[in-house]
């Protein structure tokens, strides 16, 4: 069982700056916490971040046969990437959309995700929480 | 620590009728699983299910005091009702939103939801998991 | 063969209030005529008027097993009412969609109908005489 | 008591194709099963069909002082035909819409028409039903 | 003269909670301030809450004959419901339409008023002065 | 000088019906009005009708090198048809666009006009006067 | 205790035309009738009409320091100036916004006002009564 | 038998700038065609422009009792302007609305008409010739 | 193997007029390089064009068992006609949309194809050589 | 070279009020700051301010002839004025649209700026320091 | 004679996943094909894909003076991409649109292409054949 | 004090191609221009370009402690990327928009800026100038 968090642009920047929108975890403690309840969990992992639109499709392209669920916090790229939308639906990857916040509650542009028809669950709101819940989704995912 | 699960209309006939849709599992079957998992995790919990918009604006309201968290499944409501969005920013007590589908997948207008501003966060798309990823959130939600 | 007619809010006003819109008739004589009618067409019907929109859906859920075909003049919830239409499509009991006067002659927010895509049909300004020619067409959808 | 049946573009074709769509029904047969239960009636009628838009708005001009009511299919041009609109409002004859398929479950386009405001009624989703119950409807119409 | 005051679906929580948007005085001390002002007026009236929008709708439906004038806060459903919108037009009871908050500076979806057009007036925006108000434009609408 | 009046659906039927709309005179009336007029003015005149949207483009089509000006009440078709504003366009002849009665103030679907931006100008209102008026502002037009 | 009364375009004609919206009240009745009330309620007021814009403007950002109310019939520029808006945000005088007849019943661009968001509260289709109803209302307001 | 000419903002301009848009006569020049005509006519004329939207609505208000037509050039106040609507309708004086331009080949924003409604015709895109055929058209206005 | 091309309104002036947009060659010299090229592809062709929506209409109906693909250039109707669109999905007949200039660089409304959904592939803006890809494609499409 | 500085409606209260939006300096101050950094430029400046749009209107009009650039702040009229827009383009000045605050931080209605196609360029959101960039950016503007 | 085919995001994965909506054929099967057919057409071709936007950009800078025609397959950057846009038309180099599967057929957010009103023509919908085609127009393109 | 330039995609192509929409002005020249400014003004600067949206964010990202100011000329991202807007909101370095060309004299879609809220000025249409401005206007954004 191999789970892949992938992480999108400015990302890395969490824990440093904004706290009162995106709290004052780093990804790296993020990532931290990923990993040990992941191996309480006896899962692999991998965990990824980048700014550049292209290679998270690429890397959303080879997940296929290495990766049983992949968890995709898209940030920006959410409510504009149709090139994210069609590499999650070509990888045939289940896919988990997660959000640190509850995008509904802020700008008008976040409320519409180009990927969620296309993802197979969205967790949205409980900040790093929404990365450990969907490693818990992703084992009855991939049972499924 | 008590959690709320309240069901809107039409989720009593869960399991028997278009289960390409919501799954095959009853709501009964659904409350078993979550019942069983809250006397692990030590939560005590309340799971009701109405037709009637009213009535789960009552029980919004009186679960102050009473819960901790509101785990809310508002199904038809979800895209119509201002009255359980004034509930839950008056009730003040901290709710998730869930789905059983993925409602990002569906009709358009299933893809507006008027109380996802005022919850803390949404669960969607899990079937019946969506539940017991909701119960686990709920306490890191109280414990913020 | 059975019939379940449905009448939504405001209905069991008919006859006594605007009758330059919903004409002379009261629901009482309504149901009279379509109880005539149906005992010639040896259908047996049942005929109930509610104001809640929960209690309608109910309906609508029990409708399966007992009833044939639902004949509903859902009236204001046609245009509001998600969670009747989440009950039709349910209840998989075929549903034959009424109204009293032509709604598509009226204010913009009567021509929409959350309700019609999951109907098998439309029968709409015939005033009390829709009711009759949806018990008509009835025989012929359960015929099908 | 005369009625004019009036059938738009493409219904030539009815029964010869697409019949998940449109049915099994050839338009002959239609006009069969409409002729036999108009004897029955003792109602005149007179059945045709144009793929030209400007020819039904003139058989709708001649209908006054020939036929009591109107019974229209107008198919595609349901949709964008103000020049249909404008000719039943001119002619001054009871005019009833009708459809073989629920246009209301099928593509957004076909969900407005631009007749139904000046029409008495429609009658929506039954097939080849739909012209018997209009036929049945005409009755009442020229009673009023 | 008879008065018929309506709240809406939450307005039982009135004082209790968001005192920022709704002010700190409860229902029940409302309903003593209009008391005590419509006993100097000589008016007699009836004050009820319901969360059940089809409650709401038979309220103002019986009240035909027995009121002069609804004053209706709709509060939530005022945006929502047709329902209400029909009881309104149908009961032919002058219906004064009221807003503790100033509805126009809040979310958008409350800047529509689906009653309005059926009531005689609005007064919106003056607190639990908003029914004192409303009691003395009664006089006036009943006296025209 | 010459100058062609062309005319669209159901114009065939003025001063028999609607005369709350189009006023109480017969195309034949107007056309004796305009002939009238245009001989004092010593201009040609040809004047049609058709309900045929195709007939009407070829009448366009043709109207080049024998007319100076095209005076054009489109009718229906002023709303719908790109297939006029094309023709219209390449006919090269300068056209004028007129109306009876005042769109404006009609139903939203005839505020719209699709040939309005291909003519050099509208005259919009006036009953018969508008064909009499084109017919003056004819000479000037092609004066320029 | 001073309010200030501000009446925008055409209000000068009104009692002389289009009773049937407006009633038969002149703006000199109204004055009258507001004096008078303002009189019995100790309040001292001012009373001015104009059709400039900028006028109404320049009043309302003189108000401050001179009134504790101002009270605004704007008119038609309650739909169309973003600088009555700015005037009444700046002067900070609390404001009350009032229209004789009922908008919401009226032309669709009526329903929308630019100002009520920065006003403290609307009363709408009293008639003359809406000008004394304010004035009440104004003594609340400023004791708030 | 007397015609008010009002003319808009910047149309004091006219014959000076943008004679591509506007054409090369100035608005003198026109007052002295119209001047001329009128005075062949036997009908008596004023003719006046400003750039002040209330100095426009009070002449409309004015023209009552002294003119039988108004010829409007309302320019840029012809798609922002309610106070001008609101004060044509007032007036009772049949209002022509007249544009020198042909309007509807111009930006999107100027193919909406505030005062269309409420004005008896339009006349549109004939440079000065505008003026002239409005003055024609006058008489038979007053004549209905 | 026999391919059908249809040609909408106004392209019978192709070559003559507006060459800036369409280009120099007539549809007859069009006809004569497909015929050309046809030849030594060796399949057969048929070439029509009309202004008359319905008669196109009736040639693609008729065009099953005759042709094994239909190459059409709506022209206008590409945008307006609905007829069309339930001709071609009703004929069973593969189609191919073709369009000389480039619509998306033109009119706003020319960039919505009616058909485009019921067509098996389009090529736009390559003038007259659409028509001989068109031709080349067909021959793929047949293969398929 | 010489530049007029324009003004729109309640700018007269800058530096008096809303100081949280448009800051701290008065108007007059911001002349001072103007003039000052024009003297060291040797540019002849005048600076007006006027809340009707009919008097800007007029100032844009006489601008021709007399100055090099206009600098406008057209404040509220700068989302609602096509008058301005019109005098803008007819006078022939370049014209340079500066605003204190950030316009597209704040509501949506100011997002939309009608006078933006026929300036030559904008400055947003530097306090008054946008007059003086403006005031640099004009005599390169000249320069061209 | 050389051309450039450029192919976008996702396009590596062609005949690999999803053949029910790309087909069966890899990029490299499409590029042989390519390359066959120009060889034989005597056209020499440089194939490239890219998931990165701005390399695309990038590549369509560089065709400037290297090649005689861009082929553009730009898939989901078709619908989201302005740089792709602004890079085609600052290039200079003649672009051909093209699509394998019929996007108009597809969700709504494929329907509109930004990038098409840059290029001469569009070629949807004939799978790899769309390539072939674009070649053999590409030879015209360049001849003009 | 330091600013740093940022310059998005196609902007590497300035001066090359398109002079008539983005002047003849080389990127390089422009950068010369600005160098030579911030010597006098004793500024230090950083200026660079990229065609890759995830390249700028992470350029924003890691100006903060590094220079006092941006000046973004973001090109088509501008109206695009959320990318860009989240990046310079989560650096809270001060940000100041510039385009070279009048984006509100484009297309529409040029006409919305997706940064311009998270930054604290713009400065468009002065061609190469407004870099200038935007130097000048850095000293006071970061005095602030």
């Amino acid at each position: 069982m191999k789970v892949l968090f992938l992480n999108g642009p400015n990302l890395n920047l969490l824990g440093l700056r904004q706290p009162e929108v995106y709290g004052r975890t780093s990804l790296a403690e993020i990532e931290a916490r990923v990993r040990d309840r992941a191996r309480k969990l006896k899962v692999a992992i991998d965990f990824r971040q980048s700014n550049l639109e292209g290679e998270i499709v690429a890397w959303i392209q080879q997940a296929r046969g290495h990766f049983n669920v992949i968890v995709l916090n898209a940030a920006a790229y959410t409510h504009t990437s149709i090139a994210l939308r069609d590499a999650i639906a070509a990888s045939g990857v289940p896919t988990i959309e997660i959000h640190l916040s509850n995008v509904h509650a802020r700008e008008e542009f976040r409320h519409k995700s180009l990927i969620a028809p296309v993802c197979c669950g969205q967790i949205t709101g409980f900040g790093s929480n929404s990365y450990l819940l969907a490693l818990e989704a992703s084992i009855n995912v991939t049972g499924a």
